[in-house]
């Protein structure tokens, strides 16, 4: 049976330093981290992930494996474009945001709209229905309360 | 060659009357108007349209033509689920949000990161990055504006 | 309502000629004709249906109209690919081969996975489960005699 | 680094046998095996790649985790039905094609598409362009050999 699985969403330089502590306290706790794969919040998620001998899973947009960061352990490619948001974000027990743009926002409505529960770390999007972390502690264990619940 | 086409997303039954309303001046322009070919808002500006004359088309997210309003005069079955939901805004050459939760939010992310002009109908969703109407006459005009630009 | 539709689905030059006089058959008799909005095969059934005064919808693969071809009335951009083969096949009531490479067969596969009938213009894929046809008018003939049936 | 994946495809009861023996095959050899995740030969792949301490990977086509089977060790939930057949095939470095019907000929299709190397094993689907193999060790071998190539 697959593990507890949490998607790490986002983007930004600034926020890779949050991201990897992310990253780093799911793989303490052996759960499985899920992204899109790629740069940024994706690739520091991962990264922390692996410090920590977790596991990572990055589910890429193209038809090939290019652009895929260095410390996925599986990669998905789906061919489908920003579709593949839907992937990410399903794929996830709980999703948690650091920072991010548009393509972030959109995974976030997708998101909510699966019922997942979305814990945003602040600063970050503002949308009714997210739990908000001060910290990336705050944000691991606020996501697992969501799923264990 | 295909004329020039507007998504109408959103939803909720209190804005049935706007959304006929922004369908019914999009097709007195000879604009195609594109939905999710559901219920609520996609319905209405599909019936708006239709009473002007114009030609809808419908984006369902099910395999088979099931739940589709009556003012569809094309139906896409696409059997992607909330993915269908890049369709319906890619397909728009600009988006007019009226109303709406966590799906419309999705798809005005997707609409910003393709970089469709997104006119968002007073009251609405929040987004930078999005122009605002207070009329669903204003909402038009700044979407057709924005398309000419 | 949304009336009958047809996906006419293939590819190479040699077949454009099959491929567009379907398309003629399809928009004399009324029948909305739906294509991967492409070159060769699509546009040729496109320029066919135009030809008799039908209606045309082609669902794109990119993120934009890039690539579709001058006969489509109405187009679909869908920003997944491939996967759009799916969205192409679901949304006729029938679908007709004319020639067509790897992407057919996947496309002939996904049409009679969802129980669409699926009649290919000799000579074409042979898969077990699909009508077979020996002119356009066949064609057509079956096909639309699958959708009353 | 993500390691080698292959894809197994395919369904029947009857082929099960054959499907756990190319998932041992290819988890002893250190190959990641990517399933559909689900019933009959998905199932019995990835109950033979954890037979041999494999790692298993299974694409879903639902929004959650329902029908996936015991031997998943991560699943992508993709939310988009038949489409995920894309994804399924294109995260192989090469497929394995054990029995199946019209699904797995679409990803037959996908799969030749995207120039994966589709190794089916007899008897099964008959298409130009795949590699024929008689055993599961063969299909293992002919497999792996083309990802190296």
């Amino acid at each position: 049976m697959a593990s507890v699985q949490v998607s790490v969403i986002g983007s930004g330089v600034e926020n890779e330093e949050r991201a990897e502590e992310v990253g780093r306290l799911l793989g303490e706790r052996g759960v499985t981290v899920v992204t899109g794969g790629r740069c940024e919040v994706m690739a520091a998620a991962a990264r922390g992930a692996k410090s920590a001998g977790g596991t990572t899973i990055g589910i890429l947009p193209g038809e090939t494996r290019e652009g895929a960061n260095a410390w996925n352990d599986h990669v998905v490619v789906t061919g489908i474009g920003h579709a593949r948001n839907l992937a990410v974000v399903a794929s996830g027990d709980a999703v948690i945001v650091v920072g991010g743009r548009y393509g972030t926002l959109a995974e976030i409505g997708l998101a909510l709209t699966l019922r997942r529960p979305v814990v945003v770390l602040e600063p970050g999007w503002e949308v009714e229905g997210t739990i908000r972390a001060e910290t990336p502690e705050q944000a691991v264990e606020l996501a697992l309360g969501a799923v264990a619940a």
